[in-house]
Parts: structure tokens; C-alpha cells; sequence
């Protein structure tokens, strides 16, 4: 129950909010595409099909200021949320440069190309594997842990 | 001009998103009310008249765990955002608990007798501010420092 609604979450909300600790130990947040969204990526609804129901992928430039950062430290943190509500979930844990050319390609979405010319194999184009360690579901007042 | 987009960002976003670190270094992000937030606490409109446009104030319940996490790792991030557009400001710095019982006073709203039946000077009521170190402005595609 707790659980459905930690999924639906994710698949509800606009954007992840991945916080990376930069290089002078100061945590740093942005939003990332959110590519559990089912209405914003309605193409990758059967790819997920495969994976852990929390595990996470993301795009990102190769040349991004947070490919240092995790190159660094591997501990990340992500909240996704439905900002009309109080519902928050909170997830934890490593992320890694994700390489499997396989999944890359089926992830890869056409309208990209305006951020990366070059494709799914373009140099600047890099995935994002997250393995969750902690999930924590936040509701008006009480938190509940998930994993 | 870019100082303003970001001010007003803060003005409306619904919460603002704090990220502490964890007690195993895995950092940790969870909503906190935005007291900047004009519509949400119009009482507080000329409050903040006396501080920095990014000095941040926020109450928690004292027994909270991130309260712990401050104690020990006073680096903080802070993510506020308009989730209709991709518009995000991103601040870091360090959060301190805040004792100036004057301005705790000032800022108490009666509603929160709610959370904290004791009133402002209830013991699990504590005041943390945020001093920003950093201070980044996401458009869609652009990064601006301002800080």
C-alpha cells in the first residue's frame, strides 16, 4: 500500500531531485528528467519492466559539473514529489556511470538529439545507474521507510 | 534581472527542498516549509526586511533526525523550483540553529500550535538558519552563479 503510493510518486512527478556532494563537501541539488514519468516518457513505460521498481536512470552531458562530483563520491540522494500535496519520497544510494549499450540504445529517446547530435552513443551523452539503499515516504506527518 | 527571476522563484515556490548528511555520508533531502513563500505565510511579508535575500529561516520539530545530521555536518543544500517550468534555484551553504528568541517570536505563526502545543519557545521547536554560501540559477538549458 505505502509502496503503490511511493510508485505512483515517481511515475506522477515532474522532475528527480538529485543531490550529489560537490567537490567542497557542499551537497548540490538540480532536477534531472524524470524518466519514470509516464506522461512525459509514455515511450519507456515497458522498459522499466525489467528493473528493480526503485532503481533509476538518467541522462545527462558527460561534460556536466556532476559527472566529477560522482566520479568522487558515489552517494547521492533523490526526492521526487507531488508539490499539490504533502506526499514527498525520499530515496538514497549509489549512482554509477551505467554503460550496457544495449539498455542505453532502448532508453534513448528521438527528440534528444537537440541536447546530444551525436545519438545515444554521442560522447557527451552519459546514463546514470541508481541503486537505492533507503526509501523513505514522506506524508503530511508521518515518514515511513521503505527499504 | 537574473537576481529577480531567482528571488521570485523563492517568493513562490510551494516548499523548498533541503538536502542534510546523513550520519553514514549518504546525504538526504526532504520538503521543509518555505517561510518565504508570500501567499503561504503572508504575515512574514516584511520580516524578512531585516535579513540577506537569501538567508533562510526554517522550524523543525527538535527531535527530528535531521537535527542530528546538522550537529554533526553543518552543509546543507537548498533546491527551490517551479514545477511547471524547468526554472530552479539551487543554494548551498551552512544551516545553523538559530536561538535569537526576539526573531524566533516574530516569526512563530499561531498555526503552528498545531505541531508544537507549547508556542515558540516550545523545547521541540527550533529555528535553523541558512547562511548561503553559493547561490545557482537553472533556466532551461543555462547555469547562472550568483553567488
Amino acid at each position: 500500500m505505502m509502496k503503490d503510493t511511493a510508485l505512483k510518486i515517481i511515475k506522477e512527478a515532474p522532475a528527480a531531485y538529485l543531490t550529489t556532494a560537490g567537490l567542497d563537501g557542499y551537497p548540490e541539488t538540480r532536477a534531472m528528467l524524470n524518466l519514470r514519468n509516464e506522461k512525459s516518457f509514455p515511450k519507456l513505460k515497458s522498459f522499466w519492466d525489467g528493473f528493480n521498481e526503485f532503481e533509476i536512470f538518467f541522462t545527462t552531458n558527460t561534460s556536466s559539473s556532476k559527472m566529477g562530483q560522482i566520479k568522487n563520491n558515489t552517494k547521492v540522494s533523490l526526492y521526487y514529489c507531488n508539490p499539490a500535496s504533502w506526499l514527498g519520497l525520499m530515496m538514497n544510494g549509489d549512482i554509477e556511470i551505467f554503460k550496457d549499450e544495449e539498455i542505453i540504445k532502448k532508453l534513448w529517446q528521438e527528440e534528444w538529439t537537440m541536447y546530444y547530435p551525436g545519438g545515444y552513443n554521442d560522447p557527451d551523452h552519459t546514463v546514470l545507474r541508481f541503486i537505492p539503499k533507503r526509501v523513505k515516504l514522506y506524508s503530511s506527518l508521518a515518514v515511513h521507510d521503505l527499504l
